[in-house]
């Protein structure tokens, strides 16, 4: 049986890695990290375009796509310390998000299932209902915390009349039992949404979310010292959803819904880092870019340093050499 | 109850004309037309973005939004001597194809029941089975022909999985029994799409398709001519649909799947004014306009024109002046 | 006698909220808000387009249009808990700025006098003139200090032959007796523009202007409290002029004269924040966007959220609450 | 005294040709050409950016800046066979239309009666208003014919409260005496504006414009057959006015007023070239090119296209070797 | 031995057909066509970014990448009645003009050797030389005619110093013996290049070029006739190169060197279509697709419809049908 | 001789200063600092488009091109308190990286002999090879340290086959004796490149460079202090090479390979500015500024205001006033 490719373009992988087929277990066994494409749109509130993320997310970086990306900072190589495959896209519709979302977490919870960590491209913030619960299918209902970075809560109940849509996959994975809503980080809301009644929701849940206010006043290092602890306790794996928006808009334009006064480029960089290196990371996935509204790339670009980042942190952490990127970059080798 | 407005932004209407409610008929009694926008684009196969169709062609237009707009050519105002009226967005699902088009048909029906002529400003071309089926359930099932400009016979059988994509409508319509087969009319198809197989089940349907090279060869006046022959007998009325993809993508890059070597704007313009000073229109969609794929906004102020000339063609008949466009402008007035 | 609408497209208001009508005094009694639009690029030095500002800035946003804001770090809504109205533009003449800052000015001096905080939205810089004048005509000359955000001073004397242009306002306002140059703060000052002789001139008058590199070595924060210090001496009421090119071009891109190393959204957003929460603020203005010359919208979203951070401070101010933004967002909730 | 510079950048002249001052007759004596810009657009009724014009029509070529274009079709060399001298910029003033225009036709007189043809590089196109009564300054009023290029007829009254708008200066131009209405040939003429009584007034000036209808109907060389006629019929002069949007917007979208449906580049550089090999032209105007609104600065390379075209038709005239350009080209030589 | 890939990102192949090896001549055995890349622009006079030629043009489709591609007009697929296969590029080096060349000429001369026909996907026009030359040295020198549509004769002498510019290859062909003068037909020149001298010497060389305004008085098809019957007058092979600016900037903006004025997409369409299904072509090229500078794509999906025309052509010759294009799409099917 | 104009564009200078012309000694005489232009991009691995930078960064600045730059926060005037000339583009062949190199390495050489600062508009880094050797052969090789901005190390041996690319230059410089391995400070290296080989080969010369994670964790200020203390070890000149994307690509997108994470543009202002007010600065390049990739001109903005932050920092020392900019602006004045 043939694999399913890249629904929008030509069959590529990221960065030229392997591919594997999510049908055939066998051609991804053993594998570290096993990446999905999702390409859907169908959940976006506002400007659509994620469709085009995975493929813009896979292949948009000026060095040759040779499968090999060793780290400055961390001295490791995450493409080759870690045995990462690509499983190509996920069959999506964007003109029906339930089904779409169905297919996707089956995927995502066989790849889990497999040992390996999903690493699911986006697509619209809907997606992460998949990619959460498809995780925690395999290791346990309420035993994965949430690190999620955004500009929104995404915490919304009916959206447009849909259950399914961007606004909202957080609520639903809360309320499916799948993750535990005091479990739950979140990093970098910001701006005027959502309302009071579901901020009310939201802290019955015992979620804890980091405005931009409180992450300028504290310092980010203080407030994901305070994450950390959170999400590691009772839990044995912790999901990383990045919402590109996340950033502020003149580092990530190319997204849906952008919300200015957000993180700067080297914080989201520094922060996923810092998650895959010192957190029993479960499951990834990297959502909301929008290639028809981005500029010069970089907000793709942007979105493989993010997967390249992660992918370095776990092949740091998985090779134990304890390297510590604070240190000068040439010193004593 | 309050107006539904437009879903992506501020609620306004075509060029300032007044606003009309689909769910209260005395608000649109007496209209010659009544707009309705149809911001939809989970049917697309590739890029998205017809969602912010509907606003933009409202609104893309550099002279004062005020509800007036003398033809030059035709020497009427379509908005001053029709009554037109802007009944906003019908609620789209994205995520919801299926459902969007059942809640769009029955919007159209009720506005064609009224005696006004729909006029429907897409969104991506799956609309426009909600548009011709919702006309055909007031005039009577077989009782309305197509003329249908488009890059694309839109006659796919399944896409990605769904019967509702863009690439379908036109199938869906005649396997509805609203529309019959041979009475449908396409111009301007071009490029390597559909296959034999779909080929085949459109000629065994008995339609007219003026492929760009037929068009080339023969010019467009003689096949405009055998379309409207074929489109007036036994049936009486005539939906009009325009893709604006039928135009070459230097004319209209602003569109989702843009194939080269297509109409003029020109083209198109004369086209669709001769289409409505000459047959018995009932109905008319404009679709596929992408504003985030286009530039300086000018696919957007072409489909501005399409529905200007369209009106402007209508109350050219009403009025019955016989005024004649081919005549030097400041002649004898 | 019909409203004025927006000159430059569809009649719409900022993000949905109601119309008034400056002539009819009685359609803003008892606002506390009045937003105008001053669509104006005729005095702009170098790259126009400040004319689609107003309309940009009411609208971009990807939220509904619903006429309710409410902000996650201060729990007020701006437009709920404020009575906010939208009179429309004010009728600008590209071609005459004395003409247009004329009407602009006795357009403010209308609102004031009516007891609401009007909230220009440019345009061009050049409006502040009439913006601040229009304010100070009705809380007294001199009675009323500035705080002014921008790269560029502003206290040109002729600008290419006219004393008009969108680098003399401030100049202009100190000359005409109408705002004390002892009661003057510009942050965010930087680049090479103007020379020696108007700083000379800008020193006599007192003026207290805190360039980059000051603003760096001290922080912002340490710049604020003294700017707030000076502002509240003597005067009762201040002014906020907010010129978006204070952003960096990166956060700021569509501006008509950008100047790189400015500040950062969010630095901009929390000292609108702070300075309608802390000062007695009596007229703001928002200016310099430039859509034509902006990317994924991201200036205009800016621009958008300083005014809603504005809102949303006089709105805290109001109410009264003392909730404090640096808290956890759902703590004691 | 120095001489007065491009005003929105660097000092250059029209493809590297050599330079002169206005105030300096000396300088340009003898000159069969002299170019001006006229970088305004305070007249535009809707998209600035023209002020850039002039800039972008000196530099908007991907040949050697070496002052020698020679042309393929009519084997001249418009800047080697024509003395061609460029002035630079007018110094226009954008927030004031009056004084400008003054300024301009001023310039232009000066030009005129130096006995060179004055080209003039736009700016909006209420500039025309300067171009044309400055030369007729010289030629006598009433003594030049003008043949306009444009999709609107600019033949307004007061528009937005002004009477310099781009709208007008062909009305302004009749009503000054300075050119006859029955004299005024106007080409390419579409869309919905002006309304009836505008036509009215135009037809009883006895103009003759060519609306695209009538063009497209009777064909492009029909059409300028009989403008020539009307426009050397008691004439010894003809003004040539380009107004770029006479072209469709897939060939020119960075302008201000796009109206779909025009002629092709092809078509437009064909017929400037025709009226310069034929007509006793005496003053040109290129305007409405605006910069920020093109992409890849196509529109610019085309009003380049047209200059050149110009001075090449006059080339051609000027050696008399009769060389026909629908000959093949290597013919003969 | 790896094959080598694409140089500027993902290793994909022309709409997804199998790849091949040069340097493994099994691995094209009996194919028909062989696609290579060629991505260079060290060649080119002005703007580059042809290096991402040959992926943009591999891959802007908006169907899916699945080898297939059915000619509505046709009724061929040339992916499937053909045996395409894709190369990859080769490797250029555009800091190295002359070593790129060889190493491509030799390719070249490898691809046609076995008997396929080789289709060079550019790159800038420079490559034109190694890949002419490539043919005529499995054909014999003199034995190839050329058919080349271009705005420009790319018969310069020295360009920048240099032998091997984009704007020499047809001389260097020449004056290498592979190709004969009086066999090079050019079609679509115009503008202001080369000068008299050069036009000389390409006179003398017997060479037929049609400039467009000889295209504009006689017609494209009298045009193309007569090329016809010159291009197989004693050459047994025709050779095709296309460079995308034969075609209006408004139809192909995406290019280097633009020149106003030329085909429109259907032209050019029709016209390669024509010529590979009527002369012995033996090899293509298409080039000077400049990526960066195209918007919407639009000019990369040109260039793409350029080469499926081209293979639809030539599926037609084979299959020797004879099926009428011009014949209503469905008739007697 | 006549001088060597810009090859792409119109012959302008920076910001309007006068001419000199390379071979002619006399023509600068007694400069402080003489501007080439080195329109070079065939050393890129990725996006050209550089060779536009030099016109770019002369050109790209909204305040009159009058030579004069008065500095807010240094108070000297960069472009009157020093004599600055510029040169034009030294001629570059594209498809020639050697040849190109060489004559550049010559003409920097030239005017360091003649005892101006030469300061080079890149063009892209692979020219640092010779600027700073031209500037290391006059003031003695080994004599001269490099302070070097960059995302990328530029220390890779073959590079696409070529000695002369992009990512090697330092390297080169090193290997060739001009530069002192140990006296070379590389500040903003980040992310995938180069590898382990090329680090140890660095770590071999004694190269320090800082790597953005040890930038963050120290701050900027430290970092500098330690390689100032190392540059002006032994070394009596220093090169400032500045690879504009050194910042963060939301701050600089306009470049060829973008690397997410880097400096603000406050960040490099003020340091290169610390660099020319400390350091015995002998030499300087600003290179990768790439403006087909650019937006809103942001980058080429940034790229102008570093060379204007330089000079005004050479400016500030040759006066030797003492004036500190961290003081209020207008204060004791």
């Amino acid at each position: 049986m043939p694999r399913f490719g890249p629904m929008y373009g030509p069959d590529v992988t990221f960065l030229g890695i392997d591919r594997c087929t999510i049908d055939e277990p066998g051609s991804y066994a053993g594998a570290d990290v096993v990446v999905l494409g999702a390409p859907f749109d169908g959940g976006t509130s506002h400007r659509p375009g994620t469709r085009f993320g995975p493929q813009a997310i896979r292949t948009t970086d000026y060095l040759p796509h040779d499968r090999s990306r060793p780290s400055l900072a961390l001295r490791v190589d995450g493409l080759q310390d870690l045995h990462v495959l690509d499983a190509g896209d996920v069959e999506m519709f964007s003109g029906d998000a339930e089904r779409s979302l169905r297919v996707l977490e089956e995927a995502v919870t066989t790849v889990a299932r497999s040992g390996a960590l999903p690493l699911v491209l986006g697509g619209d913030h809907a997606i992460a209902f998949a990619d959460a619960k498809g995780v925690a299918n395999h290791h346990g209902h309420g035993r994965v915390s949430m690190i999620h970075f955004d500009a929104h809560a995404d915490t919304g109940d009916i959206q447009s009349g849909s259950l399914w849509g961007h606004g909202a996959p957080m609520r639903r994975l809360i309320e499916s039992g799948a993750l535990r809503g005091d479990r739950f980080l979140q990093l970098g809301l910001r701006g005027y949404w959502p309302g009071p009644e579901t901020l009310a929701w939201m802290a019955e849940q015992g979620m804890r979310s980091f405005e931009m206010t409180e992450i300028g006043a504290r310092g980010l290092t203080a407030c994901l010292d305070e994450a950390f602890a959170i999400a590691t306790d009772e839990c044995e794996g912790v999901f990383l959803s990045v919402d590109i928006d996340v950033c502020d808009p003149g580092h990530a334009p190319g997204t849906g819904t952008p919300e200015p006064g957000g993180f700067s480029a080297r914080q989201l960089l520094d922060s996923v880092r810092r998650i895959c290196m010192e957190l029993p990371v479960v499951g990834i996935d990297v959502v909301e870019v929008s290639p028809p509204h981005d500029h010069a790339d970089i907000t793709a670009a942007l979105a493989n340093r993010v997967v390249l980042e992660a992918l370095s942190g776990l092949a740091w952490k998985k090779r134990g050499t304890g390297h510590d990127p604070t240190r000068p970059l040439l010193d004593g080798r």
